[in-house]
Order: structure tokens, then C-alpha cells, then sequence
């Protein structure tokens, strides 16, 4: 039904937030994600682990290049990582799609109002992402568990299974609606920028490290979903940098115990961050 | 992104608009299309003289089939036309998707206001359809003067080719959101109820008497300020009744240290509320 196609005369729309595709099965459904992020706009493509490995060379990538159509500078342009940690270190705010109900507490909205959420935040300079899970299985649970929150789709009941490059399709659509056509005359105003995603999980390996040596984690065997629950209730307060600072300078408090003030220039266990600045 | 799938145990869901393929060109978009129509509850597929023939047999029949997935129950029910005058003869509204401007002078609407429109006239009984052109040209002068109006997506106007199943994703998950009000498939599960004003209170008198123990609210004269953006920190995350549990546990750890066995029955400090079952 097209018969436009790509027009290079008219202005290219690019940003928006970060598609993140985790262990994606088949070069050819990269391939269709990138065209479906150059309809609406989206530029940031995200590869964590491609299970067939970086579709730039050999047969991979004929299928993956031809599935792209127009949109080969999407797939030029592509990140790889070896992790979803390193894939979402610099974004402050993560959503995870998902087609079944995880059990993990989170905020669960449709496309629509989390792209509407999402332009807000976008146009506040904050860096947001989406993580799409393998086709056949989704999104583990640790991958799940890293998320802010989740986007699931409305779909018929009993026929729910939609395939990867239609879920960023909708996503797309919908962050394309809001960002061009329903973004607020103004956005919050926030007093500190939201914290990076490598600063959060600073500050959880130095928090569940107190909790380690205080030995908090008992029983061993509850250990992950303890570990999951505690990060999952700081992942939903959406913390600024200020905010993991303070909270950084509360537990060092009660670790260390009272502060010496003779000690106050050379401290044997200097936190990383500087935490003595309480927020005005 | 799926891992939910067919159901059939799930109410399926029928009726709506129907999907009117003209001239179809290739059997495998025909089978993409069924599967987009049974994610959002649509039924009625029709096809006029589609290019490569009737692909209920023969080498068509397979990848059609194929790219249907688990909607083949919708190829089976499709019906066949030669002309676009029969497709429509039933029908008392008709919609063209067209990715360009026609100089017809109908009216264009985005696919959102169309199927909403469409879910209130489906309501009182009247019978509608949506249009598609073939893939490579879209729907002759000819056949959109057959619309009574016009429907086309908000695209990236530097990339706006969109397949003709992805055209019919998007207005079927439209006409999804408008005839059943954005019901998600499932819901967030609370697994634990919000917690009371005076369970968070209680925590807050705790968790800050620790703090105040060990000199955190320093200098004297910045104590309100801090406090304030302490509980503001915990206030925006909507504690449940779990989660004042599990961090009031972790900071009982922090205090008091590492466990004894022993004593596990007879603590001197025991706090108010139970906090050693961590969250299953």
C-alpha cells in the first residue's frame, strides 16, 4: 500500500529513544526492525549478543540488508554489545517489552502512554531506551528485573504472539505520535538530571556489598530474588544523580558509623562519589 | 518479543472491519496479513485478484501459510473477488489507505480517528471495510474514488514506506484500541498491598533515628532539608507493604551487623515489624 518510499529531499527525523534488541535470533528480523525504526523516525539501534552474530559481512548479510530496504544507514550505524549492562549504561530510564505478565511488581502501560511519557522525558534531554527480547522466548527475568518498567501491547487473547519488528513497529508508531504531535507545552522541571544507568548500579554494588558483608542475604538460595526485589524498588523511584548520591551518603553513614571530624580530609574507605554535599 | 503465543483456551475475538486486499502481489504478504488481523481481532480478509493466485495450494500455499503462523484459520476463511466493486458490495463504508495525497478532496484521517470512528459505526450494526494496494503502487485513482475517505499513517516523511502487512498492523491495532478500550492482556500483579501512611512513617522514624545515631544529618542546620529529600526519595517510589518490609530489614543489617544464629530467637533490638522473610 506504500508508493512513496524513501524521499532523500525531505528533512530526516532522528533520536528519539534507544532501540535495544537482546539476543535477536535472525539477521533478517534486524534487518526489518531498522526499516520500521526509519518509518518513525527512530536512529538509535542497539544489537546485545545477535545470536547470528553482526549481520555487516557474508550471507547474513544479504538477508538482513535486503529485509532493511531503505534503511541500511540504521543497520550501518548499529551498536554491538556484549551485555545489556553495557547496552543501557548511559540511559537513565529503560522500558522492557513483554507479552506475559512477570511478576515482578513494575508499572505496566501501553505503547501509546509510555511513548507519550517517553517524549516528555526526551524532551527534557533525558535518554531513554526499549528492550525487545528474542523472538521465540522474550526477555529472561534478570533482563526483565533491569527494566524501569514494562510496555506490553493490546492485542486479541487468544492471539497474542506478535513478531519482533511488529513490536518495534507499534513502539515506534506511537513514540512518532507523541513526539511529533503531542508533546506538552512544557516538561518537569528537574533540580538534578536522572542518573545514569552506570551510576545506579554503582551504587547497587556498593549497597548490596554492605548488605553482603552485614549478611543480609540469608537464606544463600534467596539471595536473587532478594538481590532483584531490593534493585526493583529503586529502579521504580526513577532516582536523579542527586538522589543516588544522598541515598549513597545515608548508607555510607551506617556502615562506617559516625563521622570523625578529624578524619573528615582522609577517610580510608572514600566512597567513589562524593556524597557529602546534601542537596540544597 | 512474544512468549505468550496462540491461546485457544481464550476467548478469540472476531468481527470488526473488513480487510480488503486489492491486487495483492505476493502470497506471502497475504499470509502476514492474516496473522496481523488475528493479533487485533479481525476477520473478514478479501482478496481481489491477487497477482500470484489463490494460495490455498501448491507451492503459494506454503509460504503463505508459513508467514500466517498460527492464523491460517483465516486464509481458510478468506474470500476471493475479481472485481473491487463485489469486495465492497456488502459494505456500507469504505476506507483507502494511501501514503500520498490523492486530489480526490475525501477526507484524510490518521488511523486512530478512523477506527475510532469505525468502532462506533461497527456498535450500530453498519458494515465497514479498509482498502490496501498492491505493495509496489498503491491503490489506483480509480479504486480510491470507490473510498468514501481516506486513511494514512504518521510516518517519517524522509522514509515513509510502510508493507502492506505493516499497514495492516497499524490499523488493526487501532481498531483494537477503539472497539475494546486499550484492554491490555494482562495486568500488573501487586503481589503486596500499598503500605499505610503509618507503616511508612514508623519506617521513616527508624531508618532516620539509625541515621541520626551516626551523625548523617550533618550540619545541624541542614537537618530539615535533608530529611525532606530523604522521604521524598522513598515517597516517590509508592512503597508496598513488602517493600518497607525488605529495606527496613536491610537497614536493621546495616545497624546491627551480621546476624548470630544463636540469637536469631532473642534479639536484643528486635524491630516492630517482621522483616526476615525476604519476598518469595
Amino acid at each position: 500500500m506504500t508508493g512513496a518510499g524513501t524521499d532523500r529531499t525531505r528533512p530526516e527525523i532522528t533520536g528519539g529513544p534507544a532501540i535495544i534488541l537482546v539476543r535477536p535470533q535472525l539477521a533478517v528480523n534486524i534487518g526489518m526492525c531498522a526499516r520500521a525504526m526509519a518509518n518513525f523516525g527512530l536512529s538509535d539501534l542497539r544489537l546485545v549478543n545477535p545470536r547470528e552474530g553482526w549481520p555487516r559481512t557474508g550471507a547474513l548479510r544479504k538477508g538482513a540488508y535486503a529485509a532493511a530496504a531503505g534503511a541500511v544507514h540504521l543497520l550501518e550505524g548499529a551498536k554491538l554489545y556484549d551485555t545489556l549492562e553495557e547496552a543501557v549504561a548511559d540511559l537513565s530510564f529503560v522500558w522492557a517489552t513483554t507479552a506475559r505478565e512477570r511478576g515482578q511488581g513494575k508499572r505496566i502501560l501501553p505503547p501509546g502512554v509510555a511513548m507519550a511519557e517517553t517524549a516528555q522525558a526526551d524532551a527534557a534531554g533525558e535518554r531513554r531506551g526499549i528492550m525487545y527480547g528474542p523472538e521465540r522466548t522474550g526477555l529472561d527475568n534478570d533482563e526483565i528485573a533491569i527494566a524501569d518498567a514494562l510496555i506490553t501491547f493490546p492485542v486479541n487473547p487468544a492471539y497474542a504472539s506478535l513478531n519482533l519488528a511488529q513490536a518495534v513497529l507499534l513502539t515506534g508508531y506511537e513514540w512518532f505520535r507523541a513526539s511529533q504531535g503531542e508533546v506538552l507545552p512544557f516538561a518537569q522541571v528537574e533540580r538534578s538530571p536522572p542518573a545514569s544507568r552506570e551510576m545506579v548500579l554503582s551504587f547497587f554494588d556498593y549497597f548490596e556489598n554492605a548488605l553482603e558483608e552485614n549478611g543480609f542475604f540469608r537464606p544463600e538460595g534467596k539471595r536473587p530474588v532478594m538481590q532483584r526485589n531490593l534493585r526493583n524498588i529503586f529502579h521504580r523511584m526513577g532516582m536523579t544523580e542527586q538522589d543516588v548520591r544522598t541515598l549513597r551518603g545515608a548508607i555510607v553513614r551506617l556502615v562506617e558509623g559516625p563521622r570523625k571530624e578529624a578524619q573528615t580530609r582522609k577517610r580510608k574507605r572514600a566512597p567513589k562519589i562524593d556524597v557529602d554535599k546534601p542537596e540544597e
